[in-house]
């Protein structure tokens, strides 16, 4: 499992390779639909690069299919036949995608946020770990054991939920931050001003279950501030958002034992 | 401004009055309307406590009104007419609720979540700070600063947005945390493994803005992804809301410059 290609260049791939590499694997070549891109990255690695799926080499022991969902199966159907194992990197596809086409294939899921100019720690990333049988599991377990403390298994099934809990736990997480801003930025305040606070309802929930550290006026639905609050949004849909999330806030708070 | 009374002995009370005596203020008496409360955080001070406003002393420099906002008015109603400086530490109530009370007034709001049994780090927490007089709001701008390096002013009108802003970047935030903790326990697997992203998410924003470190299927709305995801959302509420703040995330997504 050391000679590796990566089929893709995006956020996931950059800092997954990268992050190979300085732990000892040899990466052989990268390819991205986008030359550029391609070259971008093999150039940080210092490995070979293409745009082009037919010329994707075929002496890797792993491949890692990293491109976006929509576009997977093209992709598989286009890669000279060979005898590594095949992985992809996503949370919503189902492990099954690729039997058609090899019998060695599995699923390698860092649940993180990446960015290109970001790296993050490795060190501290869940690896979710599928392979259609027990040897080239075990060899993918070992390949993120070498990056990773937390590497679990989890089943196709599994790991759809992941990511869709990811995407509250991220992207729409990260949507509040980007309303919050919009207010207080409207208002002539910095944003920095509520960073301390982001920081520590972060760093809250690392110790407390979620629905302890819930605080505000959803959890009794204060109708005095919450209509408050309403009355200054003067965006309709981010009205909604509120009225949405305070009444399910206080579903949950009500809801729990 | 040494001697201080605080009227609540709430999550907030309980922080800030713990910091302020940790910091050299004197703490006087601590009221609560549940006498056990206004006992236990007594105890922690060492100072004196009381269930009833008629006793409140009338020594201080500065009372602190730490009430839930729909008892204020009637708080400052029964509290014996004093020459200290009132303030409150609300978001969404005007400085103006003081003036039929007293000739001294002013608002002290430190932008935080505050749990009884953790201690945040008061020196990276921003205060708002606002008064009648010039003199006294460079009081208080003298007493925020022994334990924040961020104090701010801030009107009653900017706060009223600080607070709305707050609900999005904490309530609102640890309701995602909630919706993912349930999403990933219901299929048997650990809110743990969601932390890493947490972490990252909180921390990305320190040094981009929130608009360019949005990811995910929202910010070009991949409908695969997106139906993919509500298909596996069986409570009508959670639908909804990853329905609106998809949407929103697009708008947010292709609106910015």
């Amino acid at each position: 499992m050391k000679r590796v290609i990566f089929i893709g260049a995006g956020n996931l791939a950059t800092n997954l390779s990268l992050e190979m590499r300085n732990r000892g694997f040899e990466i052989l070549q990268i390819y991205s639909y986008t030359l550029q891109s391609a070259q971008q990255l093999g150039e940080q690695l210092g490995c070979c690069y293409t745009n082009e799926l037919k010329e994707v080499r075929k002496d890797a022991d792993l491949y890692i299919f990293s491109v976006k969902d929509a576009v997977l199966s093209s992709v598989l159907n286009q890669i000279p036949p060979n005898n590594g194992l095949w992985v992809h990197t996503a949370g919503s596809i189902p492990m099954s995608i690729f039997e058609d086409y090899t019998n060695r294939y599995g699923v390698f899921y860092p649940l993180q946020t990446f960015s290109k100019n970001r790296r993050p720690d490795f060190s501290d990333i869940p690896f979710f770990i599928e392979a259609n049988t027990e040897s080239d599991y075990d060899s993918l377990t070992a390949a993120a054991s070498i990056m990773s403390r937390k590497v679990y298994s989890a089943s196709s099934e599994q790991r759809k939920h992941l990511h869709l809990a990811a995407v509250f736990a991220c992207n729409f997480t990260n949507h509040m931050y980007a309303i919050a801003a919009r207010i207080v930025e409207e208002k002539g305040l910095p944003f920095d001003a509520l960073k301390p606070l982001i920081t520590e309802t972060a760093t809250k929930i690392q110790s407390m279950a979620p629905l302890d550290a819930q605080t505000g006026p959803a959890i009794r639905y204060d109708e005095n501030v919450i209509n408050k609050h309403l009355s200054l949004l003067e965006d309709e849909s981010l009205r909604s958002i509120y009225k949405e999330l305070s009444g399910s806030i206080y579903n949950f708070s009500n809801n729990k034992k």
